[in-house]
């Protein structure tokens, strides 16, 4: 049989870095592409007595089926919680709990992307969330960063341009995969250029905790008078991707059609995941863990940026960054970022090539992602030292 | 702001039986409208041993990220056990873990709906299902049931009338709502008229192992020489809902698409439960487990049907069931189901109408669905009774 897919997923292609992992998974190679939290960073011991206790004083609670909003003691707490310590949040927003925060990008492109709408991204962004919007047919727009985030310039120009772009979206917190921050500057004319155009923003902010140097910047949606921002929270990075546990604080009206939209998709999240989430967060010092959580990928990432300073300078150069997992390393202009990829590959060194996180194929890149994460200091060693080794034949 | 939804989510609605269930939340009202597992029929105690053996001994793999596909041990038993068990799966077919049945729907939906295709179903069908396809804009056309399944010459003329059928939805086994069991005839019946007009099917079986009389039947892909059947399974209903695991084993093709999808939808499954699911059917007696649900459920239906049978004839029927957790009670042909539901609520017991089931608003039902599976003894007693004063009325 012939099959005959729908127009949205005809062209849709697995990732690259996840074509890319498959040669990561040899174990002769040094993998500096992934994006995972480094085993330390787990609160496994905590994880293990609140799951205990729980599956022997409480199972059905976490083995039952739950309600598509989410865990409601889970729901409150991170209400008040992201009130309090992040000004995020009014009386006109509502939280959904979701699967993961990839879903939230999902929820929001089926509750509001029509097939050829427009969204403007970072270029380079995310390619998890680019992928989704693709999947939904909108066409994306990339607008050029800097060091100090989105040049608010050309955003305007291309919201000017694109009278189809519903939403702008945004990773302001070191962002992946260019380790880039916004500035407050640029956060407040990002915000308000949203408003004069008419558009929504998708705040989305892994890895806003795990800042550790410099000081915290607020969110977007502390701004959010008129409603237009829909903020992604995760637990991904903070306690454990596995969970699958994120959060969207948006505008009521968007969160319940989120809601219908998630309820046809997978019902509600994983509830012993949830549960596990509230505990630790209520009942642990969930800002020492935080703490802790900077201290190792502070060590983590400073160890890298030395190893990058001794072995890739001068070919190869990189902004330092004050958080997040990820470094953006810049090759000379006369590159490509492909083959690099693919030469590494051959050394035994896995890089992500920036190609994969631009909004449109035909977006030139020379730059390429490496993880600090997820390595070991003996395989960032390993791994840097290789690509010095190309480095000094560029 | 005025927000402007995408055209699919439009006229989406939260499910009726959600609106329902905030009746049933109220302590007073004895609630026949659920469908979830009868709390004694969740394996707790294996789960509490093997959820604390993985969390001490191997944390980081129930915490780190996963793969889309699934957790590979559990993809590689299930292929083995369906096909060894079932005669489920071939070759050509690939087995994907989703999170709950329900994201197979979506994603089938997803990789094969555009917006105006339709899906030809049961009428009445499974309102989760049908609310998925509805959100991706696709057309419903309900085939009428009857007591042995699908009447299968109003399906040949649906896929006459209907050029842009992409699949047939089927729930083979104890039907929700109605309780039907398609017969062997039928499968294969379905089967060929699938093939001679070159629609897909799904084949959605979360109950087939909650058999409690009457003989096994094969499932539909069982036939599937053409790669046309997408199969649907779940540990909802054998091992607890809340976990959200679900299999589906579907054409290569297929799958790869559904995968794709998956990745921009929640990455990959919450992989805890997935390994919790694998460690529970490899090395636990699953076959004894199940023989204990059947046990449980055929208990807790005879007592239904038997108070169903003193309280509610000769004005309210039903059709005896051989298994799942629903029974489809019919209303003499003046009663407008709705009204009855409502009046059910002020009486302080909660039904679904019949209603909520039906492909399209204008379709008629004087039916309704009673679940026996999580009310008590004494809510079943209570409930059927009070329903049993109204039939009277009737």
């Amino acid at each position: 049989m012939e099959y005959k897919f729908s127009d949205r997923v005809q062209n849709l292609k697995p990732s690259a870095i996840r074509e890319i992992f498959k040669y990561a998974a040899d174990p002769a190679v040094v993998s500096l592409s992934a994006g995972n939290p480094a085993p330390e960073a787990f609160p496994s011991k905590e994880i293990a007595e609140i799951s205990q206790k729980l599956l022997s004083e409480n199972p059905i609670a976490a083995l039952q089926y739950s309600v598509t909003e989410g865990y409601t003691p889970l729901r409150d707490y991170l209400k008040e919680y992201m009130k309090t310590k992040h000004n995020t949040g009014s009386s006109s927003d509502e939280l959904l709990i979701t699967s993961g925060a990839q879903q939230i990008m999902d929820l929001a492109s089926k509750s509001l992307l029509n097939e050829g709408d427009v969204v403007i991204c970072e270029n380079p962004s995310f390619i998890g969330s680019l992928n989704t919007f693709r999947s939904y047919n909108a066409r994306l727009a990339g607008v050029e960063t800097e060091s100090d985030g989105i040049n608010v310039e050309k955003l305007e120009k291309t919201l000017q341009n694109e009278p189809r772009a519903k939403f702008i979206y945004t990773i302001p917190n070191f962002q992946n995969p260019s380790g880039v921050t916004m500035s407050l500057e640029k956060r407040k004319a990002v915000y308000e250029l949203a408003k004069k155009y008419g558009v929504l923003i998708i705040e989305d902010n892994p890895y806003g905790d795990l800042r550790f140097s410099g000081d915290f910047l607020p969110n977007i949606k502390t701004f959010d008078d008129e409603g237009i921002v829909i903020y992604s929270g995760s637990f991904s990075k903070v306690i454990s991707p596995g969970m699958r546990v994120g959060f969207t604080i948006a505008p009521k009206e968007i969160v319940s059609k989120m809601v219908v939209c998630k309820q046809g998709q997978d019902v509600h999240t994983n509830i012993w995941s949830q549960i596990v989430c509230h505990e630790f967060i209520t009942k642990y010092d969930f800002d020492a863990h935080l703490a802790r959580l900077r201290d190792i990928y502070k060590k983590k990432a400073n160890f890298a940026m030395d190893l990058l300073d001794e072995h890739l300078a001068p070919k190869i150069t990189y902004n330092r960054i004050d958080g997040g997992l990820f470094i953006w390393c810049d090759l000379p202009e006369n590159v490509d970022c492909d083959k690099f990829a693919v030469e590494a590959i051959q050394n035994k060194v896995c890089i992500v090539p920036g190609s994969a996180f631009m909004a449109n194929p035909s977006d030139v890149t020379h730059s390429f992602r490496i993880n600090f994460s997820t390595p070991t200091d003996e395989q960032l060693e390993k791994g840097i030292a290789i690509l010095g080794k190309m480095a000094g034949k560029l």
